[in-house]
């Protein structure tokens, strides 16, 4: 057996990356728009950005790309998902602050322009869009030949919510209830090292899946008959939390048996996995102890590619794409009314001022950093 | 002598472009969002997308990219202007449905981190949100090896304005004056044109500019002592209009000798040149009897490559960076105001009603369709 697979040896520098954004941000200057003015910063105890002011509201703003999951879209010619990815990645983040999306547009950049290409991309977006239940107000598409050797899809997605009600971290508290909402698949991080870990294997995309890929609450985005393609499982769309997330800051907002004070934090599992949590609060610890199921696929790639357990849980979201952090005595009924709305959602931990680090039930899998 | 230069034969299709986006639009479901709600898309009488409603507001977002001026300071490792380039791109555009920007978001791909290339662009950033006045609300760095080679830069803008104060061009009429804003060189359109021409041309990027660069009214971004190098010239970043447009469109609101309702159009001159004059109204026509002084570097690019003087100005804005066309009785109060605060402003031309065509003072400079 070779070495076991890890993420840095996929190509993916995460300290590189953090000391080039740290980089660029350290650049900046505070900024030019003064205090009560539309379009003022907007500093939050849990040192999220994209918050800005406007008069009774605040305007969020989130941007990010699919990445290398791209990369099996194209080597694929299927389509159809990445523009729900690219949606998901942005509209999930806003939702960590309370915001509900609104609008979203999307930049794409080809080497040169495609109409079947930009035709499934559109396809893509509409859907992505009822999903999210946002407007496409604009995109833009380049052509790059000399910069892009194929498609790169990234998004912008604009959300709102009142001032004042911003859901920053600030009052976590031990003893909090972690709710888990079920993840669709591999949703739009770790791609760099699946795509390792299936060349290794010496398999094709399009070859049948090399396990049962069936799993409660979730349907797969199908272009074959039969059995699964690992094509298919891997090319699966991010789940896009607005529904029922939106609906439950609403229900909140409304004090619907629950106020909007009683939702602590909620956290999208992305690159970084399990350790995401830790953004959220600068002391206290996050105690897992009662996971989702992993889904099949994560556990056929750790397994394919030799990936040590921790490992996985810092790179994938092992099927839990999103943690909501919930006021112990309310927790029960914040449960049942996400439970009505999305199948498999259920406690999976509490929150323990014992030390600002993530435990998970697996011995050994913990995170004291990001 | 070789056969003229033009944007095609620079391998840009803009018919396959003008397909390919067809293709993701038609695509695009409505919107999911109710009319009256935060979000609901605003339908403008011309066409100008990205409004969308909130309260007694509307919000618009633009996104757009450097595109291939960023292979020219990637090849000198200048990347200090097109931060600016990038800002300029969203932001003026927001200004031409009347829109004050407020905040901006990046997006940045690179094959690799390099923390070089992100403090440079922090830097620019950081001096494009002063130049526009937004706040920088958040931004993305991608590393995709598998996607693109070097450095793409793009961006959202977020930009507001009250509702019911849209500029839309369905107030322009015949007699309406054009004034025209300088440009600062060549802006962000048209650069593989600019490049092919180089290579044509013989020359580098860090050659002598064979030309006299100086121009009232613009400051070039040097980086080198004695005569501005070609690059320098071709890597001055875009100007940002925000000052003065923001600060008339204020005055205009508030009525201070001219009022929102004396703005007709504002068109900002990008790819297409002065063909994007046609998209303000569906049948009047522009006569550019006036134009601004033509900037250096484009009489050389047109000499060097051979190019066609149409061409040109389809091509690029050869000059006059963003076009505003007020009511004929109020001209002179907009034109004094603007010729305060930036050098160089003008009365170029006036709206006709003889057709849907840009007519331009030099013969054979005319234009029916974008």
């Amino acid at each position: 057996m070779s070495e076991p697979m890890d993420y840095a040896s996929a190509g993916v520098d995460i300290d590189l990356e953090g000391s080039a954004v740290a980089s660029l941000i350290g650049a900046l200057s505070k900024s030019v728009r003064a205090p009560g003015t539309p379009g003022a910063p907007v500093d939050l105890p849990g040192g999220f950005g994209g918050l800005i002011e406007f008069g009774d509201n605040l305007l969020a703003l989130a941007t990010d790309g699919v990445g290398s999951k791209l990369q099996i879209a194209t080597a694929l010619e299927q389509w159809g998902g990445v523009g729900i990815d690219c949606m998901a990645m942005n509209v999930n983040d806003l939702l960590c602050v309370g915001a509900e999306p609104i609008a979203f547009v999307d930049y794409v950049a080809v080497p040169k322009p495609d109409p079947a290409i930009h035709a499934a991309l559109g396809a893509s977006l509409a859907e992505a869009c009822r999903l999210a239940r946002v407007t496409l107000a604009g995109g833009e598409t380049a052509s790059l030949p000399g910069i892009v050797t194929e498609l790169d899809l990234s998004g912008t997605a604009l959300g709102w919510l009142p001032k004042g009600q911003a859901i920053t971290g600030e009052h976590l508290d031990e003893g909090d209830a972690l709710i888990g909402l079920p993840a669709s698949g591999i949703h739009s991080n770790g791609y760099s090292l699946v795509r390792k870990i299936i060349e290794h294997a010496g398999l094709s995309y399009t070859d049948t899946a090399p396990f049962e890929a069936e799993h409660p609450g979730r349907a797969l985005m199908r272009w074959t008959e039969g059995a699964p393609t690992l094509g298919e499982i891997l090319l699966n769309p991010t789940r896009i939390y607005c529904n029922p997330v939106v609906d439950l800051l609403n229900a909140a907002r409304e004090g619907e048996g629950f106020a909007i004070s009683d939702i602590h934090g909620i956290c999208h599992i992305t690159g970084g996995g399990l350790s995401n949590l830790l953004r959220l609060h600068p002391s206290l610890g996050w105690d897992i102890h009662s996971p989702l199921p992993v889904l099949p696929e994560f556990q056929w790639l750790q397994s394919a590619g030799g990936v040590e357990t921790r490992e996985m849980y810092r790179t994938f979201n092992m099927g839990m794409g999103m943690v909501i952090a919930v006021d112990a005595e309310h927790a029960d009924a914040v449960l049942s009314w996400l439970q009505e709305r999305m199948e498999g959602v259920a406690i999976v931990g509490h929150v323990r001022d014992q030390g600002h680090r993530v435990k998970h039930a697996i011995e050994g899998v913990e995170f004291s950093h990001y």
